[in-house]
């Protein structure tokens, strides 16, 4: 061996040794920075393979997600201001809860067991009138929002009144909402006509449009509770203003029967006669509906809400939904309003979707838990028409992430994640919750909500409610 | 006023202040010193009258309840060592899980939205042989009463194998429990044929009988799992030893329509053919069942066990439990295991229950909240024929008493305290919890299990049966 070859080789040694340092700096350097990292949790994606991580990694930059995958994978490509350690738990999309009435927490439990007739008139309507004021409406759907995030749900669905304030507490709180205005041909506790209601609601669109957290929208009430007439001028509206109609729809058969005898046909048709089956269209219930309907509802691109637990309680039926989702229906879960089911447990709303359909259809492979699961998060995004940006852990969606503890006694031992999240985990299992990149909830701590202030002015209206409802 | 009259004035006062002072001094040593007082709950004594104390009180010596009332007539009448602040919560008799596999929790999970036959051969079947020992039994048990007594459950019914072992956990956890060894005409794990069973049962009731918690039990799995021979040996066994039968009856059509061409009779009526149908018999599930069979089942005084979930989950069908209570029959409540469950939790069974019953009717008055409360306690208590004993705060009953928190977000505000421990409240919620007059859980702390341990060996077990199902 010469000397030249030696220093030949010294050289190419020296350039090879400089390459390799030079790339590990260059990936230093090129180590994509973030702002958070969900590290170690078995990640479910609920993306359209159905990817699970039983290592994973969530980054997240600004309100986005920008990376979702193995940890080991991963983790050297970022670096991040925050890290929040998952191991052990699970880390999913936030859930969506696709129908609720938030303020309405403010009456749980004020009266069940009822016939829903006796229900409205005796109790519900009563207290409203009597109670349902710009504050009732702030602090009920605080506590709403305090209950919401504290189980997991990052989106909801609201329909109710003076949806201004409900805006402002959701804001707030840092939740993601469709909040809907309600439209009544009664008068109703913001607006003595539906034409008030609909000048209400474009003063509510235009005071909210562009929030990055809140998509202002139309509820017109039912179509039982709603003429022709106003059924159109909302849809008209609607179309104008690009907003999303909230609509309880086909909840009972006396509904039913009583659009048949109005109308000549049954809800669905009807609403499909009149102009309102459309994408803009989320429909809760959906109970009563045949086949033809069904085909309606698809063609249409209906975003549809189940509601069991309601559904349930109400006695008003089982919805056909393993029939609905064959269809190629969009199809999402709701909790109702606390004062119908009582509370916004979208954990209670999964597991008991999955046990009814099965004991319904008389199929214990109905509904499995992949689907359960599904429908609380990307199906309830397809039925809300925001799929693009919400529902699974993709890269470019918003950041809504929720991590699940999975060691309380009644989760363990774990053989299957998405079996123990739907069949044996409870929304008090949630740890962490972010939604639109911040961390609302940090181990259980609410980070945005003044939970005792809200726990004083919850027991006030309760009093002032249990008072008005004594007074004739 | 002479001076005579002044000192004869005295002596009078003097005898009077005196007598005072003895009547205080007795009225002291009077006040009854017990070991235990739980004070300012809003207390649900679930007696005939259905009594609730806003401001209650519950006084406990030893292992019974010597008093329940309102506070502030009480209070002064005890003196007490311990005292437990209930104030903000709810206080009532502590849950009666009427049927359970409680070992299997470590297979919960395992395996779900299968078809029961499948289920059963593919999964549960082969895991059990494989998997199942004393040691298996004894810390799956220990799993169970970790996850039971944090859901406020005090009294639960077994049937496994090795149900010696069953008893020694759940005698360390201090569970009240009736505990049957199965007979099943197959090998089972501990007994290869069902004469071993019966021995094992024999020497397993010597060694329990008169345990303090503990009433050994037989445990026959079923009508199309025993034979003829077999049934009437257990009864004649069960009769000699005067212990109560633990059967799953009625569970699916199939199972009816299987006893019928073996019999010639639907299930109950062969039971009763056969002389099973007794005080002593508690069955599980009977969901199909026509209204001749309800009736025997009140007039032989069976308790039936309802499992909503279960029944649910593996698309058994719907009981007849409003009818059947209508009927008179003894009905409680029960989660079934955590392998078709998948949670021991009573809230669930409860909240369920009432929802089921009523969309199964279509009348939302069927079922409401103070009887599905009933039937997690008073009711429970009755089908296991342990009326007098438990399932109500009464004095002179044993000292079962769970403190419920009624503060978290999803359980403000309150209007009707019934209406929320059933449609509001979650396991989760319970704080504290009494079982035979000793405190087994103080603000969510177990004081009587080792749960770290618990967890440990729950994962080894899970590894082992992992292995299990993939070896061949």
């Amino acid at each position: 061996m010469n000397r030249k070859h030696t220093i030949a080789h010294s050289l190419v040694a020296l350039l090879i040794g400089s390459m390799v340092a030079l790339g590990l700096d260059t990936a230093r350097l090129e180590r994509q920075s973030v702002d958070l990292l969900i590290e170690g949790g078995i990640t479910l994606t609920m993306n359209a393979a159905g990817q699970v991580f039983s290592d994973g990694l969530v980054a997240i930059r600004g309100d986005r997600i920008v990376a979702v995958g193995d940890r080991r994978e991963l983790a050297s490509r970022f670096s991040a201001a925050r890290v929040i350690d998952a191991r052990g738990a699970a880390v999913m999309p936030g859930l969506i809860n696709g129908h609720t009435h938030a303020a309405m927490s403010l009456f749980r439990g004020i009266a069940d067991d009822l016939v829903l007739q006796e229900w409205l008139t005796r109790y519900i309507f009563p207290a409203e009138a009597k109670n349902v004021t710009r504050e009732f409406v702030y602090w009920g759907t605080l506590l709403a929002c305090w209950e919401m995030i504290r189980g997991g749900t990052t989106t909801f669905v609201d329909m109710y009144y003076y949806e201004s304030s409900v805006a402002k507490a959701v804001a707030q709180a840092g939740l993601r909402a469709i909040l809907a205005e309600t439209i009544l041909d009664l008068p109703s506790p913001d607006s003595r006509t539906p034409q008030l209601a609909l000048q209400y609601t474009e003063r509510f669109v235009a005071q909210w449009r562009g929030h990055p957290l809140i998509i202002p929208a139309i509820g017109p009430h039912a179509p039982y509770t709603n003429s022709t007439v106003t059924l159109r001028r909302v849809n008209r509206l609607a179309e104008r203003l690009r907003i999303p109609i909230v609509m309880h729809v086909a909840e009972t058969e006396t509904e039913v029967r009583d659009i048949t005898r109005r109308y000549g046909a049954r809800p669905i048709r009807y609403l499909d006669e009149i102009g309102l089956l459309s994408p803009r269209l989320i429909a809760a219930h959906v109970v009563h509906v045949d086949e033809r309907e069904i085909a309606l509802l698809g063609r249409h691109h209906v975003g549809v809400i189940h509601n069991p637990q309601s559904n349930m309680k109400l006695a008003s039926g089982i919805a056909p939904v393993p029939r609905m989702i064959r269809a190629g229906v969009a199809v999402g879960l709701g909790t109702d309003g606390a004062a119908s089911n009582n509370t916004l447990d979208m954990f209670e709303a999964m597991k008991t979707t999955a046990l009814l359909h099965k004991v319904a259809t008389g199929d214990p492979r109905v509904l499995n838990a992949h689907q359960a699961l599904a429908l609380a998060t990307i199906g309830g995004a397809r039925a809300l028409h925001l799929e693009k940006e919400i529902g699974s852990l993709e890269p470019g969606k918003r950041a809504d992430v929720i991590v699940v503890g999975l060691d309380a006694p009644h989760q363990i031992p774990l053989y299957d994640v998405e079996s123990q999240l739907v069949y044996a985990s409870r929304a008090s299992d949630v740890r962490t919750v972010i939604i639109n990149g911040r961390v609302v909830m940090r181990d259980g701590n609410l980070l945005t909500l003044d939970t005792a202030a809200i726990r004083i002015k919850a027991n006030e209206f309760r009093d002032k409610v249990v008072k008005s409802l004594k007074a004739k």
